[in-house]
């Protein structure tokens, strides 16, 4: 089988970087160890190698469809995904026990779907949401509603979803007008449409658990007056048999990629008797659901990195297998042609495409670690994990989004014209990324989300505390005669955010319009900069090893290539930082055209 | 109909920017002027709105599919399109006239065909490469040969194609093996196989003139012993009728994108019984060749910038169209939903979209300009436009490709959620234009060119030639108080570009591979560049009209738009130029790996 995923990146992640150890001290996760957990990803590697991997580009081809009748077909493979992998705890693993999980920290947990995203990505989609939807129940629902949903769903059974999208509303969440008319006891009747609702309907579940966003008659306009439902499309009742609600699949979207991922249409209520369940208070219902796209954006992020790694695998391999030409230097035609690995620009776009996607993970893994903390942890270091957090999610899911799309366009162009055949995988991981820089909030989006809010959020803190990180990352690597160089290069980087948001911060009291529009230029500087400390932390880490002469786990190649990468990322990456730190401080004000007869 | 291309901005640059009314004092193109050119162009739109685009999304579904036994499949529509481009003369046009012809200048018939691409880009390739194997017939051929195919192709009855690549020797031609046996008179026994040959088999044509390169048996090893061949794959004989040649289609490649153009798998002698006639002298084959091959990167250039440019075109369509959410200052949520072309963001991909299509065609008008100067001036201004470009077909053919590709992924983010549904047109452009990074040389070959060929040809003389091009630019936008302080900007990079070069040349005497082994960095840098270079170009130009109140042609609007985008271009992707060259400068040496195991 082709590599798909890297177990020896994982594992250095884990335990050298981002310490997975360390979490067992704390009383949340006391009852595991490292061997356990270590065996947990092996295992989940064993159900993607043989659940998954294997189905990724059928499932591609036999794409889901809509029947025309309220269904939508999907292909048998995904019953057996959705199953084994629930068997093995991937959808309910990160839940407490209390509630039935695994009570594992996010980082063993998403490991595992780092694997299942690289290996299907199509499929572990719906698990990701069973287990999401879940996760809102448990922390905002009532014990009963717990008991009624939250076991068939991490049995593999039920289908979770998130159903936010309106159609006329779009990203703008405050615009939506699904409707809740109070029918007593906490529940509701429903009136409304979802669009894009992944999952939202399909053959391998027996019920679909929709936690829908709606409006209870008479609510605040805007985000204030959205509420949290629970709208089942079959109620269980009291003799455990399943009753139609009035929840109707109109149809399916066919896209570009994903196309083993179900992405549905669905309407509430047509006949009047679609019934809801309120989560938790009226009126809070974004602020719960918030908890759900927090975490779904980590995972989009980590997706996104996950895929663009299948991609670089695979083109890796063909690089090593395929020879074409010869270096510059050889002029001889009648030697033989090498392989193409040992040109240069074949090497460069094999190490952005590393640099990308192992950045990318690392990225995620800090992600995973400071939820983890924030679960765990008290006092201080709950409150800082907590805010860096808050600022790493919009740039986790941005930053690897769009780049982890620029990484597979490389796989593709590794492959030459071949990539562009249906005959390779290359053209099938392209198309799936696309939508990564969309779902859960477009880039634009999380780039208002990072520069609009987390940078001032209590009072810049989440700023400091990123800061505080990065610093002590230098300082790490400026004590050591290999990496200080690129210590002193990302101080410098560090240092020029500072600069920039200064210019920036002129706008605040009056002209926000101003001040928020190019936060996307922002995201793109402030992603490579975080990206570039997650590489120089692995380089710390790596070194580290290399000195103790360690290397019971990984080989000196492996911490040889992590600096190599790091010092590419630094020398080909980094550099377009400072230059979006330019066009940022660049007085014209360009993108405030009130006359579209510009363009 | 949708608008899919901009006719105001052909006639500008043909008009105001690139001055196709100095063309008509030389002899060749005495014979034209400027009101028949222009309704040549318009005809062309008329054609394209007829035959073309209402087919595109159509014939991109029903794909072109091999049939197991020798024939690939077309859309019907795909001879309509032939025939009727044939008798307007976009496959004939700018042959001369003793070559049945219309002398047009390649700005004109470009034009035409910019408005093609951006109309249906799958079936233009059919006419362009027929038009471009008979110019080859015609240039290096005997009377014989133009007499017995050309006229056929011209009337679009016939294909021609470039039969280059092969299976085992990718973009390296100096490894192909296709052999030539003499069997007197010119002709020779063919054997060989190739791959990926575009139109070579298909519906909307009678017979296929396959302009292919292979090996005279006994020929020096690597490029000095390819010559090339007329492969028919029918022979006409005396009486008219058409003789088969042992030419056979083994099948086709189904592809991400260009689903209407057919990519062919050709076996040349399976029975030994394959004819093919020697054109011009032996082993001069690939000189020949790159006639086709240059005019051919231009074209992949343009045609880029021009799918690049229907998927901008739709996108700004649809975000005056859409409305949805509020500008960050208005925090009422009961004010309506505003155009998402309100949004900053939004705007800044817009623009960014029509910074690189419009900068893009810019380019591409500068290089047919040049072209026509090769061929109609004399002298030093015959031997200037030669060099000039030389050195700007490899960026032509790389920017463009690789930044219409960035273009069009904005298109989809324009669209949001939707642009990942096959509902709308921005998922196609993105897939179609994905093989222009690779076909006619991929980026990484184009680079290799530029800094590896172009940049030293004649001693620097290219170079030279483009800096006093660029030069003159900068003069001309430094006396106006508008445009100044991007003179000097530009001025500060071409400077870097000379202290770029100066870096990279301490390597030339003894390590050409690292010498060329960011070469597609430093195409990078020289693109952005030189785009900005046709930016300020055009800013110049639209500037002299308004201070003249010349708004006969273009609106006031239309010329700030050019100014707008100019400086947004300036602002927002000139400083990456600058990112590259501290690329370029650093004296670390990243893409030497002797040893895989480090990735």
């Amino acid at each position: 089988m082709p590599a798909y995923t890297k177990l020896d990146h994982q594992r250095f992640l884990l335990e050298e970087v981002h310490l997975l150890r360390d979490l067992f001290t704390f009383d949340r996760f006391k009852h595991l160890n490292w061997d356990e957990s270590w065996m947990m990803v092996e295992a989940a590697k064993q159900l993607a190698d043989r659940d998954m991997y294997p189905h990724y580009r059928e499932m591609d081809t036999s794409n889901v469809h809509y029947d025309g009748h309220g269904h939508v077909k999907t292909h048998p493979q995904l019953k057996t995904i959705i199953r084994n992998g629930a068997e093995q705890g991937w959808i309910s693993g990160s839940a407490k026990l209390e509630h039935g999980g695994m009570q594992l920290p996010i980082m063993l947990f998403n490991t595992a779907h780092h694997t299942f995203h690289s290996a299907n990505n199509g499929a572990v989609g719906y698990m990701g949401l069973t287990a999401g939807s879940a996760a809102l129940i448990n922390s905002f629902g009532s014990k009963e509603q717990h008991d009624l949903f939250v076991p068939k769903m991490y049995a593999g059974q039920w289908q979770g979803t998130m159903a936010l999208t309106e159609p006329q509303a779009g990203s703008s969440l405050s615009d939506i007008t699904t409707t809740a008319y109070p029918i007593g006891d906490g529940y509701y009747n429903i009136k409304g449409q979802k669009i894009f609702i992944s999952g939202g309907q399909h053959e391998a579940c027996e019920n679909f658990i929709h936690l829908t966003l709606a409006r209870i008659e008479g609510a605040p306009a805007g985000t204030k007056g959205i509420s949290l439902f629970i709208i089942p499309k079959y109620w269980p009742v009291a003799d455990r048999s399943l009753q139609p609600n009035d929840v109707f699949c109109a149809g399916d979207f066919q896209k570009l990629g994903q196309r083993a991922y179900a992405t549905t249409h669905l309407v509430f209520g047509d006949n009047h008797a679609c019934k809801g369940w309120l989560v938790g208070e009226p009126n809070k219902g974004l602020s719960y659901m918030f908890q759900m796209m927090n975490e779904a954006r980590i995972s989009v992020g980590m997706g996104a990195a996950a895929i663009a790694q299948a991609a670089y695998l695979a083109s890796l391999e063909y690089a090593q297998e395929r020879t074409q030409g010869r270096v510059p230097s050889e002029k001889d035609p009648l030697k033989a042609p090498t392989p193409i690995i040992n040109h240069a620009d074949v090497q460069r776009m094999l190490l952005t495409q590393k640099a990308i996607v192992e950045g990318g993970l690392a990225l995620t893994m800090e992600c995973n670690r400071q939820f983890d903390l924030e679960h765990a942890a008290s006092g201080d270091e709950k409150q800082d994990a907590w805010l860096l957090l808050e600022i790493l999610t919009p740039i986790v899911k941005a930053w690897c989004s769009e780049q982890a799309n620029r990484s597979a366009s490389l796989a593709i162009q590794v492959y030459g014209g071949y990539g562009y055949t249906m005959d390779f995988p290359a053209q099938q991981y392209y198309r799936d990324l696309k939508i990564f820089t969309l779902y859960e909030g477009t880039t634009g989006i999380q780039s208002l989300d990072l520069l609009g809010r987390k940078v001032s959020m209590e009072k810049g803190k989440a700023l400091q505390v990123l800061s505080a990180h990065i610093m002590k990352t230098i300082q790490q690597a400026s004590d050591d005669d290999v990496l200080n160089t690129y210590a002193t290069q990302l101080y410098d980087e560090v240092q020029r955010i500072g600069k920039v948001l200064q210019h920036l911060q002129q706008f605040v009291p009056g002209d926000v319009d101003r001040y928020l529009s190019d936060a996307t230029v922002f995201m793109d500087m402030m992603g490579t900069t975080v990206v570039a400390w997650q590489w120089l932390k692995q380089a710390v880490a790596a070194r580290a090893s290399i000195q103790q002469g360690n290397f019971a786990q990984q080989t000196k190649n492996f911490y040889e290539g992590i600096i190599h990468t790091m010092k590419f990322f630094f020398r080909y990456e980094l550099p377009h930082a400072e230059a979006c730190s330019r066009t940022l401080m660049n007085p014209e004000y360009l993108t405030n055209l009130k006359d579209n007869k510009l363009f």
